[in-house]
């Protein structure tokens, strides 16, 4: 399609009509009820965007990089033409999981929740980058199941040593003092994948190179076959 | 975009270096770290798509055709090019909202859940059309204030007369013998909106003039004006 749709098009566009409808075996009152199309399938987004949806589970511990990769990914990925989107705290935890904390019950509610995100913006033709802590493996199991065949756990890997002494956010020496409670690493379990489809060691590789390599990795798995 | 990628331009693609990242003024023992851009916009998403992204919340009684219109709404809009999701029972209740049932507190965090999730859609570019009873005026506010600007309130009207004529799949016939608790219409409230931006009278249009209706609605509200 052209980066701007014509107007014209929208109102004179034609329309194939198909048998496949709820409404077409239904007694209703008004006359003249037409069925057009049945919903429009993952293939037909698939064929319109050129690659595959599916999730791409970014998992490691605070300050691990899982947000900065994400988003430069995403970047990346956008840029070359893929339809792609970024979840994580910012746009998750003061919206579709502002009622939950960070208890054991409520990360893995939290965790549920974005799964099934996850799952309907694959179902939409997206790659979603989800780029959560995620501790839990169970949890991410359950992620898994939900997005079906297109779920890619990625490992974002660094030694806590490392993550703590980035801090960003100075959130390891807040918990360090007690002063968060349940936190990942410090006070709260990381249970690291033990079989994810792909690794990225972020304290041996730099931003840019760790990007390079997803990026081929999406290439390698998004990208339907032509031959 | 062509609708396939070519895979080279995956592995060859120039990128803009940029300064804005996260990572940027962190202290990481890993060399040469390479901010490279920021999060990719909404901005850059309508350039991209060629339309605004927003909500169209469908709301009315069971069996006023909220589906049936969003499902050809939908196939109407992906054919002329928009990016179009539908958001209803089918794909939600199952799985972001399987831990709710159908009491008044279940039913708004159940719309509280889809409003954010329509809000992440409409972010990520795309045209959401939400089809749910949604009885509650107050959690459809809810809904709004979540996605901001593009949100577009349709009441699918019909009067439970005929929607209870209709009764696709027997509820009504359950909850008039009482097998159905707190059915919207029967034994629950419907608050019909108080100022929808649009209105839809499924028992004076067929199926096929609604949705051509809706269609130039968002033609109307969603194409980006050129002068």
């Amino acid at each position: 399609m052209s980066s701007v749709l014509p107007t014209t098009l929208l109102h004179n566009n034609k329309l194939l009509v198909g048998e496949n409808s709820s409404m077409a075996d239904q007694t209703v009152k008004s006359t003249n009820i037409t069925a057009v199309e049945s919903r429009v399938t993952l293939q037909d987004r698939i064929k319109r965007g050129g690659h595959r949806g599916g999730v791409l589970w970014f998992t490691g511990l605070s300050g691990s990089g899982k947000s900065t990769l994400a988003i430069e990914l995403e970047r990346r990925l956008f840029n070359i033409g893929y339809n792609v989107y970024v979840l994580d705290g910012d746009n998750v935890r003061h919206g579709l999981s502002s009622n939950l904390g960070f208890s054991p019950e409520d990360r893995t509610e939290n965790i549920r929740r974005i799964g099934e995100v996850s799952a309907l913006f694959a179902n939409a033709g997206f790659i979603v980058i989800a780029a959560f802590i995620s501790p839990y493996q169970a949890d991410r199991d359950r992620a898994r199941e939900a997005a079906g065949d297109g779920f890619h756990e990625i490992h974002v890997d660094a030694d806590l040593s490392l993550c703590e002494s980035r801090d960003p956010k100075g959130l390891y020496q807040k918990a360090r003092r007690g002063e968060i409670p349940e936190f990942t690493g410090i006070s709260a379990p990381y249970e690291a994948p033990t079989s994810p489809e792909f690794t990225v060691d972020t304290g041996a590789m730099d931003v840019d190179k760790s990007v390079t390599a997803l990026v081929e990795y999406v290439a390698e798995n998004f990208i339907q076959q032509q031959e």
